[in-house]
């Protein structure tokens, strides 16, 4: 399988800038623990084939917003690059795969980090040769935890499950995406504040 | 009532660096609407009476885990510091109000970002002349959003009300935390980058 851009692995990718350690010291701010990767890993099998429908139920909402959109588009002509959301949309369907996987080694850490770069300045547009906005401003990443999570429920809830399960799947959801965005931060953080 | 270094509606604090405008198309990002104003209104006379109960288990939370008992220690002794805990669960049993209240107006915004640099090393510790961490580092503050709402379950269940009204009041929490948690960090993110 080849996915334009994906470095998961890859070793040309910068070290993480934080240890394996204060990502633990993270996770148990965040109330993650070990029933957390169970019900991440056990949500996998479900939410796997209905990746493309929830990617469109996600994509549905950015194109429903003309602050999310403009993320998307050209600056100067505003019109969406169908190629730069076909390209992220490819990434971002993996990465359901990888959140489900839970498994927080060093390579997921340095693969956390440059998906920031990729949401911040430095980073933004250069992996898909886009031309578009300098940066998704920081105003929007945390609060766009909110519907991919929300908006994961009926997936989640597509096998019959019961609800007690399909809840701690979500919150497992919950807990690792506060993480990943705490992560993606890091660029748009003050050096020495993060 | 008197509640130290409590300064919403204060005249003396700055004005906020983004407009109510902005702070809407925040609120559009995490899907918060009029239905969670209206379930935040709802959860105030539910909470009010159990503000003490609620503090007492966020600060246990808190003492239990020494990175986050540190940020109101001693850099020196390592001891905490009794009144400069006091003081801050005193105005966050106010915050729980407040979030309840759910007033998006001007003084409300300007609070928030006062909030935000008493965690950063702008305004750590100034408002009660402690002596501690020079701040709370970014990478817990998103975090700790999960334990405040998670932690607040039992209590919005309290008067029996139906599963779908009490999952609606702590979702409608869940949001306005996010949205807030946002807000605090503007002192850590890089001037332009928010």
């Amino acid at each position: 399988m080849s996915l334009p851009g994906y470095l998961k692995g890859d070793s040309k990718l910068a070290s993480s800038p934080i240890t394996r350690d204060a990502f633990q010291a993270m996770q148990e701010a965040a109330l993650f623990g070990e029933d957390d990767v169970k019900a991440l890993r056990a949500s996998r099998p479900i939410l796997e084939p209905q990746v493309d429908q929830i990617l469109d139920v996600w994509y549905g909402f950015v194109g429903s917003k003309p602050f999310l959109l403009k993320q998307f588009s050209h600056p100067d002509s505003g019109q969406p690059d169908p190629e730069y959301l076909g390209r992220v949309r490819a990434r971002f369907g993996q990465w359901i795969l990888d959140t489900a996987d839970a498994q927080y080694d060093e390579d997921w850490l340095r693969w956390q980090f440059e998906i920031g770069r990729r949401h911040h300045r430095v980073g933004k547009n250069l992996t898909d040769a886009a031309v578009s906005t300098a940066l998704i401003p920081f105003r929007y990443l945390l609060p766009l935890a909110q519907p991919i999570v929300q908006t994961l429920r009926p997936f989640l809830e597509r096998t019959g499950g019961p609800t007690k399960t399909v809840d701690a799947m979500q919150d497992a959801w919950r807990k690792s995406v506060l993480l990943q965005v705490t992560l993606w931060s890091y660029p748009y953080v003050i050096a020495g504040d993060f």
